[in-house]
């Protein structure tokens, strides 16, 4: 295992470090009419543009023989061989068997695991459609109009985003989620469903996580207050889990749970049975094309030379910026509004994967790792945090991801003329998305603005007063991301290529991107504090003066 | 106006930079009995405890020291008496006008603007009455179950946020929020709405935002396909909007027109008329209160010493992060489901104010500005990005929002044991809160994570090999903001809270927190691309070769 900082091409980088910080986008395009085409990539019927981001060849190289230098090649090799890259917890990462459709057999401890990923992808289909057709129903013989998947972390994230991305794909059940133990997101969605027509999908693999069990423990409640009959459960509960004790002790019959297995991580499941929610809101076969688009992705990235590989070419970007020019977030933008849980999805896959301070050699790490991801969708980012992304002190790449084309199958609801408002308003949304990495890229000069708020009318004072506000520096990097038009096939390709970017980065920072220990202390906490803020507690003790006090400020005020 | 670096206490904190590195919170806490008491304010029936930040006695008196050299009070204090602070546009900053309840005048340029205030006031009363109670009917003589605000940035975010707080206390139609140009979001909501009794409130200025011009013309073809008749659109519409020229030629009549002010900028617009939304939702005297609580915040900030001024503290502790110890971003996690827009809505806030890097003076300035802010509600955030807040490399303080009670009416529709249920989920929430705020300050050492181990049966090379993963730095810093019940009066005083702690900010880094330049640069580039899009457009000219290269692509697949 390597230290990321002794690689022979990290020294380099180093040694370039003045150059790329003097690094200038306007004067690259200007003296490199090939810069475009060069710094391209296509993958199937999408385009990925890394033109506008802060590097020359020589940079670009060093960055690609870095991620060489790390070994990324070799533990990519690994995971898809199914071999247990995640040493922490001595486990195979499998998410790509899911969506296999080689034909390959993917071996885990000598045995191939593709059976078994068959058998339960049909039993999702079978179950998918049969809660699609109205053959299955619910206690009173009503079918099934809304289904609530109660889960959280990656047994929400990853469904949840799929569903509202594929809304244009929509004509199952709606797809309800409940993810916060805050009682307020139950109580809030069940008040507009209907017990005898809603289904529950309860997703933990242990079947104990604390929030999803108190929520599936409320909303069986709730189905069993309305139709007065504990006997209602069986037809109004399935199960995503492993532990078929407990989902029988809640209920819900084996026939009904759907299981997954210890090489599938849960910011990796969706491709699971985890994905339930998906088959049921849009189907199976476009949960399929959702699959399909997602193994052409890996194909691409097991295969792909470094410098045509899509995921090692923006991982290697991340490296550039959080590492060489020491930036601390990325921000994910789409201009696309069903896209709005994405980053949301993309905050656990990175952040979970790559928040680690130490490496695969249990050494602390002496380079800074995952960075901070965020974003909402544009336009409405533009008149929200984009002043900040301009003209703030703190530099931020940027991802763009948008369609060419409207995905609206409804148009005629606003009317004659409703294709060519909904195409006249998915234009503007481009026009807006292609100005806004222009912006970024090349800013306004000095020089510029003076010509602007002349040609305004301004001069003397007021010019030189406001002339400074008006500059922007450029040179911001950013990323589009371009394809024609929002499929399940397409969105499983998009998903892939950030699963195998942080993958790539991991690598590169040599930390374990599969496990998150991170997680467990406040857990264990959390059980302690639990039992000391019951109203009949004697006071707490332990802890430190504040999360007493807390607990004796909460006592008082509940 | 002043240099942040050459104040005494910015050259005062710099030379205790050494010891704010190496401060404890462990060793702090250890030897201060009183620090809990010490670094707590009290606000009403809030408590928010900033005991667990990085500061002993004397760099919190620097701190405060700073902001008193830069002159926080004297701009605060020009705010509320009406100047024009903000410099580069030459405007007063008055949404705490809004929310005046004192009785005392506004003077902007010598006349009060409190008399045309209480007009707009009273007529969002009369309108928001009438449609709640069903005086006002629609075309057809049906009364409204729907509204949809179409209105983008400060026109959507800020009431988008509070009504989706105050669900608890939602008793009016139910309120629906279009932003995006990106035609999706108005044909998505419009899929679920009958025009016959949904009213639409068209929230723009100058009554001529791109996004909200066109989803306005989109939701008006909508309304008149559906009922066939133009007249119906000055029943189904109502604009918030000072154009009344341009509001009149779409189709309202002017009395259902609602004004503001050049003194209300749209991050601070949700106390004006573009409150509008909240007061259909949930009536207008529960706006009222919302009112009322900003206004109580404002007393406070505008009163208390900087000692115990809340905005003041929380603004210099973020100064301490963003520019003592240079960190990038700054995290707010409401563990409240219902506050889920609450951090989308500081977004802009914060970033669209202090996102600069020009100060008050027109010069570069040579210190860091506002940070990046983000943020999703807790519990989830655990099971996503907490593993970076505990194990990454980049630090993140924290600010945690909680109630000690739940607003939950509806705990009867969960059974007989509802409320019980209720209360259970509502402490799950509280105890993960306090335990994550735990976490993160104390963390966990190397030697208690050897014990931990090791009372799990693990030994040897197995627990050698974990044991580095599973310790926690701690040392993390977070707020904690406490408050009975999240009702419209506290909300307001916490949405205030953060209003006034993004202006100490501003104040200490000398920019002009209330303009916001860096947006127009890319709407210009936009509406040069936006022809270039059409596809009888001639090829794209000007532009680099990326952007030319992004557009043809776009007219290939589209």
């Amino acid at each position: 295992m390597h230290a990321m900082t002794d690689l022979p091409a990290w020294q380099a980088l180093m040694a370039r470090r003045a150059a790329i910080e003097r690094f200038d986008l306007r004067a690259a395009f200007a003296d490199d009419p090939t810069r475009w085409t060069r710094f391209q990539l296509r993958f199937e019927d999408m385009l990925v543009d890394y033109s506008k981001h802060l590097i020359d060849g020589p940079t670009f190289d060093l960055l690609l023989d870095l991620a060489r230098q790390a070994e990324v090649e070799a533990l990519r090799d690994a995971m898809f061989a199914g071999e247990a890259i995640n040493i922490t917890e001595g486990r195979a990462v499998l998410h790509t068997a899911l969506r296999n459709r080689s034909g390959r057999p993917v071996l885990v401890d000598g045995a191939d695991v593709m059976p078994e990923v068959t058998v339960v992808l049909e039993r999702l289909r079978k179950f998918s459609e049969a809660v699609r057709s109205g053959a299955w129903r619910g206690f009173t013989g009503a079918a099934i109009t809304d289904i609530v998947n109660i889960g959280i972390g990656g047994s929400d994230l990853g469904p949840h985003m799929v569903c509202r991305a594929l809304r244009a794909f929509a004509d199952g059940p709606r797809a309800h989620f409940v993810s916060n133990v805050d009682p307020a997101h139950l109580v809030d969605t069940l008040a507009d469903l209907d017990p005898r027509t809603t289904l529950f999908v309860i997703a933990s693999k242990t079947f104990s996580t604390q929030e999803t069990m108190t929520n599936a423990g409320a909303a069986r409640a709730w189905l069993v207050a309305a139709l007065g009959d504990e006997g209602a459960v069986g037809r109004h509960f399935v199960a995503v889990s492993t532990n078929e004790q407990a989902v029988r002790t809640f209920g819900i019959e084996p026939a009904n749970m759907f299981g997954f297995w210890d090489w599938v991580g849960g910011r990796y499941s969706l491709w699971s049975a985890i994905g339930l929610p998906i088959a049921l809101a849009v189907g199976f076969e476009r949960f399929g094309e959702l699959l399909v688009g997602a193994h052409a992705m890996d194909e691409h990235f097991r295969s792909a030379p470094l410098a045509a590989n899509l995921p090692v070419v923006l991982g290697a970007l991340g490296v550039l910026y959080g590492n060489v020019l020491g930036w601390g977030s990325h921000a994910v933008i789409p201009y696309d509004q069903r896209l709005d849980r994405f980053t949301a999805h993309l905050q656990q896959l990175d952040m979970e994967s790559n928040g680690k301070f130490v490496g695969r050699d249990g050494q602390r790490v002496r380079w800074a790792t995952g960075p901070v991801v965020w974003g909402e969708p544009g336009t409405n980012g533009q008149h929200a945090f984009f002043q900040l992304l301009h003209q703030g002190t703190r530099r931020v790449p940027v991802d763009f991801l948008v369609a060419a084309r409207p995905s609206i199958a409804e148009a005629a609801m606003l009317g004659p003329e409703g294709m060519a408002l909904v195409e006249d308003a998915h234009r503007k949304l481009l026009a807006n998305c292609l100005a806004q990495a222009e912006a970024l890229a090349f800013g306004k000069t000095h020089a510029e603005a003076r010509v602007e708020l002349e040609r305004q009318g301004l001069d003397g004072g007021r010019l030189e007063h406001l002339l400074p506000h008006k500059v922007f520096e450029g040179n911001r990097p950013s990323t589009v991301v371009l394809y024609p038009e929002l499929t399940p096939r397409r969105l499983g390709s998009l998903i892939a290529l950030y699963e195998h970017k942080v993958m790539v980065q991991g690598a590169i920072w040599n930390v374990d991107s599969f496990d998150q220990w991170g997680v467990e202390l406040g857990k264990a906490l959390a059980g302690e504090i639990l039992p000391e803020l019951a109203p009949d507690a004697p006071p707490a003790v332990g802890h430190d003066a504040s999360t007493r006090g807390l607990i004796d400020a909460i006592r008082h005020l509940a």
